[in-house]
């Protein structure tokens, strides 16, 4: 989980970042509000779609702003040096818009507010809590041009801190279960669905509480061979190869890896794609390491798949991985991002071939000045060991 | 699935709602745009929290702003009358912030948006957003003063078309297959999580696809008899009663019903417990019908409680039904809420009894004048039948 440590750091990290005269900041993505104080809205609960917003003070106090019924659907702690949390709904009385409870919160800070330099996230703000705001920067002046609060924050989001990761490896050893799962329940005779119920289950049950669980849980075979997207009531084959290219959420951040398994014993054309796609995967991770270009890891996965007689990579090598998806930096051909310590980043070569089906492998890993850390420690391939 | 005329209808209808002179509404709540046209961003997928604008016009046309990557999550049909997609992530290049995209978009609007009188939905559409439509109303007069354009719209979703009951129904049916799972899966030495497993799984294979499961999923017992929330590694107990309280989402519509299941053979006390709860419940819907006011609704629920010489309700005997939890109308004590023709409603009377333990039931309705129908067709009661 995100700790009081983490989320203080990288409070201090963001108005470092800001001119000095920015006093205070108010956020509302509410991966942004988990990010600075560790507050979600549970994604499964009735409040997955409300939201909260955190005001911070470049003096390290916050506050978070949330509606009661909001509030008490976090699973995770907050951090939050204050909560101002209003009574929405009460059990005895009727209830009025929930979004007019968040807007009045902010009108009684209107004042505060306006006796010190702040900074919006335009973005995520609407426009009936930016009105009570008053007239506030959304933008300030940085070495790269005018750059927004959301923007700020998304570059800030791509070094991840311990906690970050430590949370991250939690999710990843949720996602290792499913795909150890998939191994027994991918079988002639099933459904999509039934596979992603079996993954979904094993994947909670390491996680050890209920958690989004999604992604591609998709059939491919000799004539169908690109297919992506939720599972559906497809009976798998014999010859059939099943991608499963899945995350699982906990706490806002998210694992992204993908396995292909084969439906009974998988043909020599199988295989040898496999192989291929996996020596791509090795030698792209031989590339992994701060301020490499990520056009360069992209053309040392797509090397390895036109080296062996395949189509090159059709889609990206791989991106950075946390709380979105995808997100910087980007491993495509014209890519202009370039490796950072501290991003997570994952690799995921595929191969569609018509005659032979679909099939994706992919790891997830930690870069360093030295080179990667791969964080994911599921099997590739398309049997089971 | 929400249908072509429905979303046509809805839209006339809050055409019909608003003066002459507004000639375009731009709204932005995911549930607002999955009401005026069937569009919504899957939840279990990647682009689960990313956004989406619907700029209608009075005219009948529509516009489904959306990046190209938010687009592709639908899980079902979309009824605009026109989309325009930008292409955010295309595999080739690096990204920029997502949320500028959606901006971009409705920037080109700009112009044309000047030359009408419009409405935007300011409780969520960005302030960023906001600012490149202009200076704009986002609340316009009617009977009852001054109203938001997300207050008229939440107004209007009271009263149900025939597409939502149907979806409403389709979310009924999967979540009486994951009660009828329960009483397979309540049983000690199992945990509250092996529970919601088997109970998810259920509910989504009736479903047919992959769909949010949330509620209280949590055991109660002499000592400990008040729990809600999602459910924990708690292992169950001979004598313990579960509560499965839960929804199921399809299309952004749920279900919202309960059940208690006894572990093992239920005592006399929890026999009779039970007994009071469900004749409140039968006492509360025989009230139900249109112009009723929903404080008595309240009143028949509770008074059956305590003629049977327990507590009255510790909570609210129901609330409506649909895209929100709760949502108008509210059945609690105070409610100023008077039942309509068209509402969706549930009724959950519980008891909470130290000594016995926690339990609650629950069923949906749909109020119609003369009376209501009950939507919703699980078995009440502690034991399987």
């Amino acid at each position: 989980m995100l700790t009081e440590s983490g989320c203080t750091q990288r409070q201090q990290n963001l108005f470092a970042l800001l001119p000095g005269d920015v006093e205070w900041v108010l956020v509302g993505d509410p991966r942004h509000v988990q990010y600075f104080c560790g507050f979600r809205a549970n994604p499964i609960s009735f409040s997955a779609f409300e939201s909260a917003l955190l005001l911070m003070q470049r003096d390290g106090t916050s506050v978070l702003l949330a509606d009661n019924f909001t509030r008490r659907t976090a699973a995770d702690p907050v951090y939050a040096f204050r909560e101002e949390i209003a009574a929405w709904y009460d059990h005895k009385h009727s209830v009025i818009n929930r979004d007019h409870i968040l807007r009045d919160l902010v009108a009684r800070h209107t004042r505060d507010l306006d006796v010190a330099q702040g900074l919006i996230e335009a973005e995520a703000i609407s426009a009936a809590i930016a009105s009570v705001v008053g007239n506030v920067r959304s933008q300030v002046a940085t070495e790269s041009g005018q750059q927004s609060t959301g923007s700020m924050i998304r570059q800030l989001r791509r070094c991840k801190l311990p906690d970050e990761i430590e949370l991250l490896r939690r999710c990843m050893d949720a996602g290792a279960a499913g795909q150890l799962a998939a191994f027994q329940a991918v079988r002639a005779g099933v459904t999509e669905i039934d596979v992603y119920l079996a993954v979904q289950a094993a994947a909670q049950q390491a996680a050890g509480r209920a958690a989004v669980v999604y992604g591609d849980f998709r059939a491919t075979n000799a004539s169908s061979f690109k297919a992506g997207g939720l599972p559906t009531d497809y009976v798998l084959q014999a010859g059939d190869l099943f991608i499963l290219d899945f995350s699982v959420v906990i706490a806002g951040y998210r694992s992204d890896f993908t396995n292909t398994v084969a439906v009974g014993v998988p043909s020599a054309e199988q295989l040898s794609q496999a192989d291929a796609c996996i020596s791509a995967l090795r030698n792209a991770e031989q590339s992994l390491r701060a301020d490499e270009l990520c056009s360069n890891i992209f053309t040392a996965a797509d090397n390895v798949l036109v080296e062996r007689g395949f189509a090159g990579l059709s889609h990206h090598a791989g991106h950075g991985l946390g709380m979105e998806h995808p997100e910087p930096p980007i491993l495509v051909p014209e890519s202009i991002d370039i490796l950072r310590t501290g991003d997570v980043i994952t690799l995921e070569p595929g191969l569609y071939v018509e005659g032979t089906g679909g099939m994706r492998f992919e790891h997830n890993y930690l870069i360093t000045e030295q080179g990667a850390e791969r964080l994911s420690h599921h099997r590739l391939g398309l049997q089971a060991g």
